[in-house]
């Protein structure tokens, strides 16, 4: 049997269950287990200051650089649920430690769903109860069972020298009801010290889901997990890791991109011709949340207008008068002047490509990815949680 | 008769006319003409880095504070046209000079409609040329003439001690096809020294056009003209000048919200218990740009985890364990924590009061305007220049 996602390295067990938290009856936990030898982590986590209570447990656990086991759910985010919410995430963190003889300080917590409905807590400990009971090798059961509304379930396998990196993932890049948190846990039989892992996670998250921007929404709860068990012997340079995390979360973030709800278009939008990869990606996050690009690109609308009065909104460094602009290759404004075809481009396809450079003879570069502006995303999300 | 808009204050008179911009056929120019004394003005324009040609021409015009006419016209925004747009625009201002037998330096000029395409110049000659040649107290045919999208002209009079202030405006506050430019000409009989019109002019905007934010973007053409005659022979202090600017100004954004396409909502945003007016106006603007947030106020949903999410990556003080949340006044979340009753807000009405409190012990406060993300701004948005 070939194991997928985040049992496919060894030296981890997973265990996937439906405890009744979603209305729909599908599963809806999932426990992860480290069994070691090694037990080193790193995370990062949401930049929003309103966090769920599961993201300041998980903050905490992983402080040290150490996690045993991490605790999944989906159907309810347990955010902005007050001191109850904190008492609700550490209490099964405390009843999985206990289960699995191990401490409360080295298990993580990730919860995904409705902001401020209370925990339905006699589900969760029955639901642990039967996850610590069950574990094995169940990485796919796992991805399914922390999807939202999300359409696939989303894993990934890295195969290295001698060592592997598996992960799985839910989210929609944002795009869908109730702030659709973004979770990934990644795991690699590998080697690596807490730093390693750290850096390796840093650098990838910043260039994958960092850059996946579809409604510059972001969630309370997302939190991205990598775990090392050590388990192959084998002990990968710096470089070999950080390129096996970045493939990973590559693929994974274009799985949610991809997922995204009520989306006909996947954009890609890259900058150069500025100072810094900081200012880049400052003008490409600006694009990419501008709403009248995003419905011009749903209408296949190479209506360059607005890109160059969307960038000129951005934080980086650029000449005015020698933007140009790129839709699938094609140069639809140079000089910040229309080319003379620029309205026959052809941007009927799911996949558009724009290129920006703004005019200045500097290094910076960077791509962010999003989605078009639809009919289907208005839909979705005024008929929610009413 | 009664004078309205523009040409309500004694010393000023203006003209519209029907150029054949547009291609609907409705009137698409207007020139108003300062007769004095006096030929004091102030001006607040994009602070979009790509400009439209006239917004450059107007900045220099206006740069010593004296403005004897503004050229208007609708249907063409001659931006991104590059050197060619800055000539057309330069020779428009020419001809009004020549015409009116006065320094080019003093004649501003503002346009609106779409990007990228060249100005029709034999048409705006003949339209400048009619329009000198029916020059009179036309203020109301000047703010049809500037409408685009505008379902409704926007005119304002305020009556002071022995002087007045007019003004029209157009936009629909960047809710509009193609960036929706907002084009505002105030004008006042007072006699008023061009930094005491530049005082008036800035604080006004600060707290209502600035404030207004339909979906965050903002046009290349972007142009308040504030124009003193001296007519009355009164003058005005600063602060009764302030205030009667203020007005105006309130009067006019208030239409222009209202008229923004697409929207079903007005939604009021205020944000309060941060550390200064500048970091409410911070999560004010976050949340009124929210696209999450948006959609909920279009399906009349009280889903106030959307606003928390929302504004906890604001650029502002808070105290992440105590927001509080009102939504029509009634109170949806305190300390950060849902009401028991909070999802039975009646949020049904066409006007939605929003007051958010960070939980920090300052006195920042500020409001933002804006409007529901609808079905409608997606289809309007999105089959436009195709």
């Amino acid at each position: 049997m070939s194991s997928t996602g985040i049992t496919a390295p060894a030296g981890f067990t997973a265990a996937a269950t439906t405890a009744g938290i979603k209305p729909s009856g599908n599963p809806d936990m999932a426990l992860v287990v480290n069994t070691g030898p090694e037990y080193h982590a790193a995370a990062v986590f949401t930049r929003n200051r309103v966090v769920a209570s599961p993201v300041k447990v998980s903050r905490e656990a992983v402080a040290d650089g150490r996690i045993r086991a991490v605790l999944f759910n989906a159907g309810n985010a347990n955010a902005c649920n007050g001191a109850q919410g904190d008492r609700d995430a550490a209490a099964a963190v405390e009843q999985v430690a206990q289960l699995l003889d191990v401490a409360p300080a080295d298990v993580g917590v990730c919860s995904t769903g409705l902001i401020g409905e209370p925990m339905p807590m006699d589900k969760v400990h029955a639901g642990v109860e039967t996850l610590a009971g069950d574990l094995g090798d169940h990485g796919e059961d796992a991805a399914v069972a922390i999807m939202t509304t999300d359409l696939v379930k989303k894993e990934t396998v890295v195969n290295a020298e001698g060592w592997t990196l598996g992960g799985m993932g839910k989210g929609v890049g944002m795009m869908s009801p109730s702030l659709a948190t973004m979770l990934v846990c990644l795991t690699t039989d590998a080697s690596a010290t807490p730093e390693m892992l750290d850096e390796a996670l840093r650098a990838a998250s910043k260039v994958t889901f960092d850059t996946l921007d579809i409604d510059g929404s972001t969630s309370t709860n997302d939190t991205v997990f990598l775990l090392a068990s050590g388990a192959s012997g084998v002990t990968p340079t710096q470089a070999e890791l950080n390129a096996a995390v970045l493939q990973a979360s590559e693929d994974i973030a274009r799985q949610m991109q991809a997922d995204a709800e009520g989306v006909t278009k996947r954009v890609t939008v890259t900058v150069e011709g500025t100072s810094t990869d900081e200012q880049a990606v400052n003008a490409a996050r600006t694009l990419a949340r501008d709403n009248l690009f995003k419905c011009a690109m749903f209408g296949s609308d190479p209506n360059w207008g607005r890109v160059l009065a969307a960038v000129g909104m951005a934080d980086a460094d650029m000449d005015p008068d020698h933007i140009s602009v790129y839709f699938n290759r094609h140069a639809v404004c140079e000089n910040t002047t229309g080319t003379p075809d620029a309205r026959e481009v052809d941007l009927s396809g799911a996949d558009i490509d724009v290129l920006v450079n703004l005019g200045v003879d500097g290094p910076g570069r960077a791509t962010v990815r999003t989605t078009d502006l639809s009919h289907d995303y208005v839909h979705i999300n005024s008929a929610y949680s009413s």
